[in-house]
């Protein structure tokens, strides 16, 4: 299908679910974003999903988003339960905002949905040249070390830099060995998943996705994933005032009422303790560029390299559209 | 040996090596906490290559550590190659400060050498009510993702929070499968380490540690890992002007030159956004500890509380030192 025609129509679709204007252009956008960046678990698989929350009230097609300001360098954000994607990208705009005035800007929020990939509000900081990191908190998918029953979300960390080219160094990675999104594609086109990376119900190891989405996913590095994902639950949850501790909803499955996910947004300018940044990480990233490789390996990739040369190449074709998908427009489109 | 004694032969041993009484008893208790908490690869272990530096002149004993304000929020500190450990006491201390008066502090590090556990220093700002997140970078021991030679440091990620009880939530993580420290204190004492955490210098897994220092860690999550090693190499080396990109040396085998680490010190307020934040991590915590648990599990801890209660039991007994040890200090006293 056609890039402008299928952002047509997933505009109009956001806007006969009681969306403005302005907020399903956001929406669209961000779904379209993540089809052309390869990761279709977090695009047109989930128009469906956002569409059903609006229609049982638990996402809130027309928000009021109220924008408190904490210090000149912070700001909180209450999204009202807007759909997430709006409320981070008030939030990332704000981060950017406070930070060219004092250096550094943070902004949490709270009352906050699914907002796609952290990875599309860190592009918007490094457009501006900022640095930035990102905390998104999740639906239950990990178990913490030592437990047999999940309680973080994949909860991911996401840090992005400019790089003095036009590619940008966007690392947004879950805790947890895979993206529940991969897992849960898996599942809908009954495909395998790799054995270490979950375990079913009963807590042994599983291929099966289906089983994976009922058990237990596995974090990264044992203890220290688990760690991770913690720290992650304690900035977007805790701190913020969200929902945490295993308490945010699954947005496909529990409709009793709203997610109440938490973020938080930090972002600061590069040139604070160096006036060359551009050209040290040039060179940072050169140098290992260079290193030998693994046998087979033909190019040292940087984070966020591989996913802006599929934007690149996807930008240029039609999106291919699935049949189930086909099927979600059509029925979400009247 | 008992805690005091040990600790004023400390003392002793950086004064006689040039250290003024304030930076011997910083560098003193540095050393002796990492003993008490029972990371030993952080501790006496290091003493003598912390000397044999200052007398190679490539740590200075009397540095003139300038502090620059960027911002009411921000600092950025040249330690002028002093130890690790008084650059990054007054770098956290500058980070308390700064977030005090602002809700959000920042502290940038350059010229400076390895500085113990992260941790410590995380611990300072909890003390003080703060969440705080500390980066550094240290020598080549882990290979970027698709390379066959070490350019990352084992580089810690460090997240610090008040829990609401008397033990604080310090996650001190390196991103490798296991801390350099330990396969070095492998080595030393012909211990085996485990086979899937590096390769030796064939690309080969081993569980030598002497080939395994020769070799290659191996980064938690593949490329997940990779990319958090390259996110702390980049804020702590590229942004603040501090050697990165394999270039920090090695202190136990390089002398051509001062380290010129670099770290970062963000802390900031519990209660920016909510005024129950310990309640509301208490209760996160009791959630979390009241999971089902893995066979043989009885407690889920988080992390710092193994540490901590390990810092308590040895705190009241003495210290026990090896014979290899007591030669260290025995040479060095005089």
């Amino acid at each position: 299908m056609k890039l402008l025609k299928l952002n047509k129509i997933i505009k109009k679709i956001f806007i006969n679910h009681g969306l403005s204007n302005n907020h399903a252009t956001i929406s669209s956008n961000a779904i379209i974003n993540a089809e052309l960046v390869g990761a279709h678990s977090h695009g047109l698989s989930r128009l469906k999903m956002y569409c059903e929350r609006i229609t049982k009230k638990v996402i809130n097609p027309k928000p009021k988003i109220k924008i408190k300001k904490i210090s000149q360098s912070i700001s909180f954000i209450d999204a009202n339960n807007s759909i997430g994607f709006v409320a981070a990208d008030i939030a990332i705009k704000k981060a950017i905002e406070n930070s060219k005035k004092t250096g550094i800007g943070m902004v949490a929020v709270k009352n906050s949905g699914h907002y796609g990939l952290s990875g599309y509000y860190a592009e918007q900081a490094v457009k501006k040249n900022l640095v930035t990191m990102i905390y998104t908190n999740a639906p239950p998918a990990v178990a913490p070390h030592g437990a047999i029953k999940s309680l973080f979300g994949t909860n991911p960390i996401c840090f992005g830099t400019p790089t003095g080219s036009k590619i940008p160094f966007i690392l947004d990675t879950s805790i947890s060995m895979i993206n529940r999104g991969k897992i849960r594609l898996a599942a809908r086109n009954n495909k395998k998943i790799p054995k270490d990376v979950a375990l079913d119900k009963f807590g042994k190891p599983t291929a099966d996705a289906k089983k994976a989405l009922k058990g237990v996913q596995l974090p990264i590095g044992s203890f220290r994933g688990s760690g991770l994902a913690w720290m992650v639950d304690i900035l977007s949850g805790v701190l913020t005032g969200s929902n945490h501790a295993g308490k945010v909803k699954d947005p496909f499955d529990d409709f009793s009422g709203p997610q109440n996910i938490g973020h938080l947004f930090i972002a600061f300018k590069t040139n604070l303790f160096v006036n060359n940044y551009n050209s040290r990480i040039k060179n940072n990233i050169r140098t290992i560029k260079r290193l030998p490789k693994v046998k087979g390996v033909k190019n040292i990739m940087y984070p966020g390299e591989n996913k802006f040369k599929r934007f690149k190449m996807n930008s240029k074709k039609d999106i291919r559209v699935s049949e189930i998908i086909k099927k979600d427009l059509e029925m979400l489109k009247n």
